[in-house]
Parts: C-alpha cells; structure tokens; sequence
C-alpha cells in the first residue's frame, strides 16, 4: 500500500480533503492559502496554520529564534496574500526533553518578534512533549468580506504582478546547504532563507484598492504558484519581466546555476503573486507604493491554459513544479 | 542549565508567557482555556490550540481514527468552558514518511468526525513531515461578548456545579496501560479515553443563562481545574459531594484503588466545572438540563483560599496536583 513518501504532499492533500464534510458557504474554498469564517457585519476572521518542525524545515545555521520567528511568517503570508490584517496567533509547540530554558526563551522571543513586526500578538498556544521541536502556529486575522481577493478571480488580459524579485531563498538556501562561499552579497541571499519578510502591507493595500482579481504567496516557488492559479482559474500565464534579484544573477554567475531555474522553482519566498484588473494596474500599483512596497508587473492571463515565459529572445515553457514536502529527499 | 524535563509544563509556559506582549484589552487574559479576539459588533472570536503526539500523548489501543477525533474534542472543549459555540478547526498534521494511505484516511475521518459531532468543520490546515504522527488543532468559535465566561469572576458563596461524573478517565487509562481486565462495566471506563466527549452544549446554555461566574475544563483533572480556579480568583473551594462515576467505584474496589485519588487527580476529563450565582443555581441547572445535560452541586466557592474536601465523615484537603506534561514519566 501507498505511503506517505510515495504519495507525497499534494496528493496528501487530496486524499484528506476527499474525507472532509465542507462548510456550507465557505468564504474561502478549501485548498486556498487560508480559510475564512463569516463573523457577521462584513466580517471575516482568515485563519491559517502551518507547521514547522526542525529536523526537515530548519538549516543547522537558523537559530531557534529565527525558526520561531518564521514559523510567525510564514502563517501571515498567507493571511497577506488574502489582504487581512494579521491580529493573533496561536503558538503550539512540541519540545524535546532536553531542551534547555534557553532554548525556550529564544523560541518564545522569536514567535513574539515575528507576530509584533506585523502588529499582531501571541495570544495563546499550548506545550507538548515531543522527539523533535515542532512549532505549529495559527494566524488569525480580518478582513472586510468585501475586501477579500481569493486564489479565483483571475481573468484573461489581466495584469500579473508581483511584490519583489525571485530566486534568493533559492541561492541562500544552495549557500546553506552546501556550504558556498566567496561571494560578496551572499548576506543578503542567505537573510532571505533565515528573516524572510510576509507582504502583509502590499496585501491589505491591493485588497482595500479593489482591483486585485486573484492572489496566492509565492511559498511554493513562483512556477508553482503560477501553476495553481491557473489550474484553479482555468486561464494561462505568460511571463515576459521575470524579476530575478540582481545577486541572484551575480551568485548564479559564480557558481553556474541558472537564475530563471532559481527564481522560479524555489521556494519559501513569501512575495505575493496577484492579477489585476488591465484598467486599473496603475491604482494597484499606486496602492501598493503608498505602503511602502513594490508592484512590478511580469505578464498576462491568458485565455490559453498554459505557462510561457519570454526571455532572451525565447518563449519557454514553465514547468509545473516546486518545492513540496515528503518528496524532496 | 535546566531543561524542559527538570522544568515541567506549567513552568515552562510562565517561561513563554514572560517573553511575550501582552495584547491589549484582550477579551480573555492569557492563562485561560482560550484566547478571544474581538470582531466588533459585540461578536468574539474563540479561539484555542492543543497538539497531540503518538508517542506521549495516545494509548497503544487508540486507534489513529480515534486519536485524530480526540485531537478535535480536546480544542472544543475549551471553547465549551468559555460558553463559544464552535465553527471550524484547522488540523496542522506531522506524518511519519512510513505511515500507509489507510493511515491518513483513518486520520482525517477522526478530524471530520469529531468536528461533525458539534456542527464545526474542519476548514484547512497543513502537513509536514515529522518522525511522529503529530495533529494539532487549532478551534475557532463565536460568543456574544455579554455571554462569555472567563476562569475569573468566581465570588465566596457561589455554588460549584460539574457537568458530570468523575474518575473514568483515570480508571480507563489504568485498564489501558496495565492491562487490567476481568471487569465488567470497563468498556465504559476505556470508552472515556478513546472516545472523549466535549459539553458544548451545557456550556453554551450556561453561557446564554448569564448565572456562570467562572468555567474552566476538568482536562487536567477535577483537583488541578479547583487550584486554578482558586488561583484566578482568590478564593477557596469546600466540595461536600463529589460525583465519582459508579463504574469508578466498582472498578476501585475490585482492584484497591482509592476512587477519590482516581475521581480528583485524573486528566483528559473533559468535563466543565462552574461556579454559579447562589441564587441562580436553578436557572443554571434548568438551562444545562433544557439542553440534554446534567448539572451537579459539587460544593462552594469559599473567601478562605484552601481546597478542601468532607468526605465520610471527615475534611481532608485537596492536593494542588494533577496530569502535566513533561513531568508524567
């Protein structure tokens, strides 16, 4: 019979949905980056949660401070790629006997760091016994049901926009993991795996403008996440402005990788992959930099369900792949 | 320097707590069963997590269907002691690479199960590999702000009433753990293990009756929930008639144990224990009942801060001590 390791996470996730009653007039269908509840009066409470557990989520040089705090990150992108404000989490944490209070305080100290970088507060969790450190946090947060831009939505001749450049968790985590070195901005490629930053400002600014037609967080990787609004969306993509980091070109250089193979098949980077309204690019943009942040348009939907991207003078096909759990061995 | 098994759970979550920032005006303070959040138009959101690990955490006879829908009632009864009518769960899961198809249908059959028995669904969650199995829940509920029910507001002189019988869990678990068996009413004795059962309806209607002063869940045992009452409120409990389940007795007395140890210092009980406007006890006890409950007078809350019990003719104190993390080996 089937395991785990042959299944792995996406048919996971299948199987488990298959075996789930769903909620009547869900605001958000299930397989979206969060959840929601119709609290009444306009309101919705997004939840989300995700599990970090140190032996396969955490490189030997994060420290416990970081991890806790990415742990934080990474349940607000989400909430961010649904353009609700971050308000509480919850904190469910599995400890391994010899632990030290240190280590605890270091745990604690970055979950609370991640959660009031974005305003937010712990407000709640649970300790357990456990072999490996296990951080398992939920994000609540609100939003406007008017407000609330969803995976669907995305038309053909929409813009596609995105909140930074690509491929630097990708490097950093190469610099990590084999040990590279010598390279002279490789601070700034490995601070993207170990401090990564949610786009919760750009998210509340595109959603309270209204013209974003559909969102996702890029923590699959970009190719993956391309993949899946246009599965759910039954629309294609094509890509002409990949927005690769200029140090992941620099470090791609160096070491003979491929940056596109960098910016698009990484993952656990927290951008937000949005398409807008064609009429409107520039109020999303516009509401996007009064916050702070960037709006960089890289393409179109297109009616054809397929992923292209123009580059060098080529129209390439983008594979439908990223990072996904159980399968990365 | 000390570690988490020197430490012990209640210790380390005062560790946590004194790292984190206090979010302001929260509805309900840290240290409760849960945590609030308020969405405005007198609307609150409930909210608690609690994790379960196989390996601490589930009997060898517990079946993964079984330990999944134990996972749900363990989050829902903290929303019942705080009066919120559950809605929806998220379950972050940990799979052991190892663990066969059956396995995660068995598992996500538990979770929809448990959340079906109180009307909530689970609405999304996440998976990861972990050397484990690891569910954590995370349960969202709604209250009225006027409804809910805190650890805090119990006055000497209020009546101390308890949603059921005590002592199954703690004799089932002797079955379980060491084999015992030749009984005859022990199914009933094991079934309050595998097959827990959350009052979220007598908390509910307790809630709506306004007559509740102060709720807490017994999960930890009917003892430890009386200390912590006692702690929250500065007050002291005097219990003249403590329901001890009749199976409890009859299994005490074939294999000499003491059934007030196994009715007072048990756990994973999940029953709520309340403490009532002396004037009003008939209205709560109406209200509990109208619903399919049972509401039982245990005692009295007292000004003086001490724990005491009359049983048999005697006073005897009640020993601050009940089921804890870390420290159970």
């Amino acid at each position: 019979m089937s395991s785990v390791k042959d299944l792995g996470e996406r048919k996971i996730i299948k199987l488990i949905l298959n075996c789930l009653d769903k909620m009547p007039n869900m605001p958000i269908p299930f397989g979206d980056d969060a959840s929601a509840i119709d609290m009444g009066h306009d309101k919705l409470a997004v939840i989300n949660t995700d599990m970090l557990v140190r032996k396969t989520d955490v490189p030997r040089t994060m420290s416990l401070w970081q991890a806790a705090r990415k742990t934080v990150i990474m349940n607000i992108s989400d909430l961010a790629a649904k353009g609700a404000q971050p308000l509480a989490l919850l904190a469910s944490i599995g400890l391994p006997p010899n632990l030290t209070k240190e280590d605890i305080v270091q745990i604690s100290k970055g979950l609370n760091a991640g959660a009031r970088e974005y305003n937010a507060y712990i407000v709640g969790g649970d300790t357990n016994e456990a072999s490996d450190i296990i951080i398992s946090c939920t994000a609540v947060g609100v939003c406007n049901r008017t407000n609330l831009i969803k995976r669907s939505g995305a038309k053909p001749g929409d813009f596609v926009g995105v909140t930074g450049s690509f491929g630097k968790t990708a490097s950093g985590l190469k610099i990590l993991m084999d040990s590279l070195s010598g390279f002279d901005s490789q601070g700034v490629l490995v601070d993207s795996v170990l401090m990564p930053i949610a786009r919760v400002k750009e998210g509340i600014a595109l959603a309270q403008s209204q013209v974003t037609t559909a969102a996702i967080d890029s923590s699959d990787g970009l190719a993956w996440s391309l993949h899946e609004l246009s599965q759910v969306n039954n629309v294609g993509f094509y890509i002409d402005n990949l927005p690769i980091a200029p140090e992941v070109e620099m470090f791609a250089d160096v070491h003979g990788f491929d940056p596109i193979e960098l910016a698009l098949y990484g993952g656990e980077e927290y951008e937000l992959l949005v398409t807008i309204k064609p009429m409107c690019w520039q109020k999303a943009k516009s509401a996007v930099e009064s916050v702070g942040g960037i709006l960089t348009k890289i393409g179109l939907v297109s009616k054809e369900k397929h992923l292209l991207m123009h580059s060098n003078e080529k129209t390439v096909s983008i594979d439908p792949r990223g990072w996904e759990h159980f399968k990365t061995e």
